[in-house]
């Protein structure tokens, strides 16, 4: 069994800190858990474009308001706590932060560590790793 | 992209209620992402004596206290909000709520849908399916 506490990996290489937006995450590839979880952090009034063709996502909002576009189909959605988007297609959106969001991410398969987007809006799938 | 609504969700079959907890199943084996994710409560007082042989599962605490026992060693982990607990090794465990607790949890390989805790504290590998 691993436990872990957000306030003391936000201290540490586990927060990864980008624009409009900073991560911490709390399960990694080296924890062979076959997913990485995160809990992150959108800052008030971001627009983040964003695709992971390299990634499935879900992200389920535990406070704050927002909306995800779905640049397939145009539909906005609105975002609030207990709303989850899951980008089952690899689905190209647009994140809004009406206010700050914080949102609890799932990654299959899982994040090495270090990624932050690239010109895509996607991460690679190699990146270095952070383990305890 | 699917997006789901927690408070749609509890009026649904994603919502299996047991003997001291409830869980809103909010992704299932159904959508195709490598892992199930569900918003489960832990009733206060509750004492729960788990042991998920099938699955790899990591929880996070949102809201509420309690303590969660690693059988194998004895430790007794304090949790609150922010803390997370990952059984990484199919862990033995007994996880006790001083207050109400909301988790958000993730389980790798997805559940089914129906699955509620046999004798042994698992939960079996089939299991009927819950789907949209």
């Amino acid at each position: 069994m691993i436990v872990r506490d957000l306030a003391k990996a936000e201290q540490s290489e586990r927060k990864i800190v980008s624009e409009g937006w900073d991560s911490t995450r709390l399960i990694l590839k080296d924890d062979n858990m076959g997913f990485s979880f995160h809990i992150t952090t959108i800052f008030k009034d971001a627009e983040l474009h964003l695709h992971y063709q390299n990634h499935l996502e879900s992200v389920y909002c535990v406070s704050g308001t927002g909306s995800v576009e779905d640049l397939a189909t145009g539909e906005v959605h609105q975002i609030k706590p207990g709303v989850i988007y899951i980008l089952d297609k690899h689905d190209k959106h647009i994140l809004r932060a009406t206010t700050e969001m914080k949102m609890a991410c799932v990654f299959n398969p899982p994040l090495n560590g270090k990624e932050v987007h690239d010109e895509t809006g996607a991460y690679p799938l190699e990146a270095e790793t952070v383990s305890d």
